[in-house]
Formats: C-alpha cells, structure tokens, sequence
C-alpha cells in the first residue's frame, strides 16, 4: 500500500489539505486502491509545537512515504522571525534538498468558464491560455556556496554565488522537453546569457538537449523581457523552463496573470518519482477558518500526486475532470465567483468535486 | 554652454533621436539656452563601422560631455553573436559601469488619455497608475566577481556572485526615498531575503536609511510576490526600490504593464549628475526606417536629461506638458492609436509636441 505524508501547515492549509483527503478517499473508493495517511507538522505550527518549521519527526515521516501532500505555511503570527527562519523558507527549502527534488512543475492556465476572473484584457486572454512552468528547485543561487556577509562599516559586503552544472542542466531541461511532448511541443527556456555566465552554459546547454527532442520546438527569451511577453500576449508559451530564481518570479507572475491562484497545484519531483505536491498560492491568513478558501488547488495536487508518484493516472485524470465539470456548472468559492452572492464553501466545493466523479 | 554626447544607436534610435533634437532645438529657443551636441556610434552600427559596440572614440566624446542622450541599439544583423557580445549588453553595461550610473530610474505610468491601451483589465487600470522604479545599476550579480566557468563533462559548472555592499545599498536606497518624498510618499523595497544573504543586508541597510527619511513610508516585498501585485493591483506602488538584476525584471514588467512602451522614458545617474538617458523601450527593427516608431520615449528622455543633468527643469517641465496636451488632443503614432487609421508620423509627432510647447 502506497503512503502519503500529509503536511497541512498553516493558515488554509488544513481546511483545503480536508477536501483534498475526502477527494481521495472517493477516487480510491471508485478506482479500488488503498492509500495509507500519515499526518505531521510543518511551517509555523511546527516552529510552535516543536520549535522548528520542519522538525526530524516529519522529516522521517515523508522520507517513510511514496508522496507528500503539502497545505501551506507561514501567516503573521511568525512573521516577526528574521528572514530566513520564517516558516515557508525554512519548511520549503530544505525539504526540496533532502529529498533532491529538482524539477517543480507549476502549470499556470486559465479555466476555461472562469476566463472573467483574469486580469488581462478580454481580448488578450480570449479562450484562456495554458502554460506550464518547469523550475529547477535544487540549485542555482537558491542553493550556491560560497555565500555569506564579510567587512565591517560602509564596506560591509553580503554575497550569493548563482551556479549550474551541465548536468544538473540536462537533467531539468529533459523534463521540459518531455512535458512539452505531451503538450503543445514548445520549449521557452528563461535566461539573461546576455549577462550572466551561469546563463551562456544555461543555454548552451539547453540546445544540445534540444537536439535529442526534434520533434519539440525552442526558442530563448531573456527573463526580462519574458515578464512583459507574458502580459503582452501569454498564449505564445507552452512550457516555460527556468532556473530556480527566475522560475520563482516567472512562474508566479504567470499564475497570477491566470486570475485562478485558488485553482493551481504544482508538483516537485527527483529521479525516483518521490515528489511534494503543493498548490501554489499561499497559506492566506487573512481567510483562514473562515471555511470560504478554494480547495481545488489542493484537490488537484493531489491528483498530480496520483499521477507522478503514486501510479493512478486514471484516478488522475477523474478529479481533474470532475473539477472542470464543477466549474462549468457554475459552482464557486467566493475567490473565483463573478456572483458574490451565490457562492459555496470549502466543504461544499470538495462534496461538489466528489459528486461529480 | 553644456554639451550632449548624441547616440542614436540602431533601429527606430536615429528616427526617434532626430524628433529629440527637434523638441530639444524648439525649447532652447523658448528658454533661451545654448546646448552643443556631439553624435558618435553606438550599438550594431559601431560593431559594422569600428569593430566593437562601444568604440574609444564614443567613450571620449560622452567623457567630453555633460550628458548622453542615447537612442536604442542591438538589431538582428547581430543576433547570431554570443549573448554577451551582443549590441545591447557591450554598449550599455560598459558604459554604466565607465560612469558609475549606480541610480536607474525607470518610470512606469499610464498617460491619463491612453488607458485603454494597458493591457490590465479596465477595472484594474482605473485612471492609470504611476510608478518608479528605482533601479541600482552598477553592482549586484551583473558585476560580482568571481565568475567563471570550471570544470569539465557533466560536472563543468558556470557561476555568477550577487553581492552588494552596505555603501551601495546606502546610496540607492538614499535616491529612492529622495525621489519618494518628492512623489507619494512610499517606497517599496524589493528583495528576496527569504532566500538570499545579499537581500538580508538589502533589507537591514534600507531599513537603516529609511529612518532617515520619517516622512516616508516603507515597505517589504518578496521579487516573486512583486511581480504578482503588479498585475493584481498596480495602484498600491509608488516608488518600487530594486537592486540590478531585480530591477531589471521588475520595471519591465511595470512598463508592459501601463501599455504605453513607447512613450516611457529613463534616467542612469552617477553622484556628479551625469547622467545617460534612454528611452524604455528597444530598437524595435521590425519597424525600423518606416518613419512611423513614436519619438515620445526618446522626448520625455531628453526632458529627464534636462532636469537631472543640465539644470533646465523649466525646460523639462514645458516638454513633459506639452506631450500631455499632444496626446490629450488624442493625436497618436500607431502603437498607441485605438483608431489606426488615423495616425501621425514619427516627424508629425515631433512636430506637434513642437507646435504644443
Ligand atoms: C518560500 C520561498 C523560499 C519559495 C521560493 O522562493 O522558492 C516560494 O516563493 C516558492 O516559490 O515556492
Ligand atoms: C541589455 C541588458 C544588458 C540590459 C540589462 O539587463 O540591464 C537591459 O535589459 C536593460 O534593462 O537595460
């Protein structure tokens, strides 16, 4: 029996990380496959029960598992924290490390009956636009030594170093170039190799894997100048792949610009299929507990999770399209309703998606 | 009598530069004041004329002058040498770097008359929205050292260093709350602290030189989430306060944004008020030669140039108004016309900015 570490966090994070399980339980009833739960803590109410955002125990508990179905962390209450002990970085980053999970698939689309809720022109989004962002999340200036701060006074220095190997390269722009097989068959690879070293390799690298894809479609576009490409005209982008600080920025502009952030899940994978599966807003303090937050994104993480590391492409593929059909009957949290008066809950929009399996 | 170095550069740089010269030449006469221009190349056509993008002879003259009024360069005849022998890059980062131009501003505003253009939903873009960034342009990762490549194989590794000392955070930072104070009032730090020990110092130093400035407002927001808030909600910026490479990403975005490209310009400051000035937008060699690229950009570049570098803010003043007044009387190139059959020239342009003066 496969099993699931299943980390709800903060702030949303348990009341959607609720829907997502009742979800699961009915593909597992309708697909006849079991799933074993393990729960833990992580975030800030890991920091408060056991004084750090990811502790051993929960550590040990996913390294015991198949997947890890993540809520979200972070929220006011651990906000007074420097920088770099708040919940989200310090749960985030090293769990990505441990478990070397390099390629963090962020799909960025507009529903199709929710096109109203974009923030781009009507005649910009059109019938909507689908896009998918493959970061690698385990390198890069994220993860580069030396770093550190030096000198004292006005000459006081602090420094990150950005660096890519040509391995760990290939390896993340196979899976780009994999997805886009499957999709439309186009490459962007995110870049700025008009300026930085780490990039000319980025690129360099990036066409000689192109040339074991030849039925995938490349081209280059300075990360710049790919913000405003996005806004300008997103349709002209399949999959977008990206080292892990601009696929950070480029895969949250383009999320955003979808105007369904309550809607989109991502999946974080390594070599072994193992994977951490996230939606991709965040853990929305301002909302929580007030049983009106869009569980979708975390109802379909988990169908990602079905599909990458657990070997149920079917049951997969059932939620996704019982969340469209869902959507098309109109049924909305109040995020994504055009009518704020006619909206449901959180508990009613999981029961919506079970009923519609 | 103060001299401007003229740098016309490639594409739609020599069009829009000649109705700079124009506006320029009309309020001379108008405030009564000498200006010396000295032409030199810079971009594609000096890598075709002199061998490099960047030639001695340009650097003298710009040396020789009190300001450099830069048009735009880079173009396809160059597409196919490396990335960082590109037009673009060997031309400006040199020459920020000979100047020391450490403060870029960038504004980002949608002109009153020209909403419909920005491709934000109308409910969004309201009146318009108004933003400067402010951009360090002479360290971080663009200048860190070391860099390099090493190694061979699967294993060869390509590396960059971010780093910023306390002094340059200072200096920037300094010239984002100036400009704040003189503006609404608020200045958004962008950084990603979270992650990067360069952005932690970011953020102490700028909240250090914050307490100087107690009638201005300060905030603190991660480079991915900017990035998000910019299309969720342009109007909550004022001043956004970015280092390089950030800065880069983020005013592109911003000036997408406002969909008015064309009529944006920009600032690079050294401490001695010498000053480059470029309009925001490229040389767009798709529509090169065709006498129909808007000269605003460049305009409003050279009225920066006159406030900023040679002391003639009235001048400045007059050519901001009288670009207002022209768009206000709904005369447009093509880029910005909602009707296209009834466009003006890149010359008429010029010339009804002249006749509004
Ligand atoms: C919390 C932070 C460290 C993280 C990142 O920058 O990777 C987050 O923004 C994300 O994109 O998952
Ligand atoms: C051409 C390039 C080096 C430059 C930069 O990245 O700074 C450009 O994009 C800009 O913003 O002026």
């Amino acid at each position: 029996m496969k099993k699931v570490a299943v980390l709800p966090g903060d702030g949303i994070g348990p009341e959607v990380m609720d829907e997502a399980i009742k979800v699961l339980g009915a593909v597992q009833k309708k697909f006849s496959f079991d799933l074993a739960y393990e729960y833990a803590d992580v975030g800030g109410i890991a920091i408060d029960n056991h004084g750090q955002a990811l502790p051993p125990s929960t550590l040990r508990i996913c390294e015991n598992s198949d997947a890890v179905l993540f809520g979200s962390v972070g929220g006011p209450k651990w906000e007074s924290l420097p920088p770099e002990q708040q919940p989200e970085r310090a749960a985030l980053l090293p769990l990505r490390k441990h478990f070397d999970l390099f390629c963090n698939y962020r799909p960025a689309r507009v529903f199709p009956s929710l096109t109203a809720a974009c923030p781009l022109r009507p005649d910009i989004v059109g019938e909507g636009f689908d896009i998918l962002c493959v970061r690698e999340l385990t390198s890069g200036i994220y993860f580069g030594t030396p770093k550190g701060r030096e000198g004292a006074g006005p000459d006081e220095r602090a420094f990150d170093t950005m660096g890519y190997s040509r391995s760990e390269i290939q390896r993340i722009a196979r899976m780009a170039f994999e997805a886009a097989r499957k999709r439309k068959g186009k490459v962007t690879s995110v870049d700025k190799a008009n300026v930085l070293t780490t990039m000319v390799l980025w690129r360099e690298v990036v066409i000689e894997v192109a040339a074991e894809y030849p039925d995938v479609a490349l081209n280059h576009i300075y990360v710049d100048n790919a913000t405003m490409q996005l806004v300008r005209d997103p349709h002209q982008f399949d999959v977008m792949l990206c080292g892990n600080m601009f696929g950070d920025i480029i895969s949250d502009e383009a999320a955003m610009l979808t105007g369904s952030m309550g809607l989109l899940a991502s999946a974080s994978l390594n070599t072994e299929k193992f994977g951490l599966y996230e939606p991709a807003g965040g853990s929305a303090p301002d909302i929580a507990g007030r049983g009106i937050a869009n569980p979708i994104a975390e109802i379909l993480s988990a169908a990602m999770m079905l599909r990458y590391s657990l070997g149920q492409g079917e049951a997969a593929d059932a939620i996704d399209k019982a969340v469209e059909t869902t959507l098309e009957k109109g049924i909305c949290t109040v995020d994504i309703a055009v009518d704020k008066s006619s909206t449901v809950s959180t508990g009613e929009m999981g029961d919506a998606i079970v009923a519609a399996l």
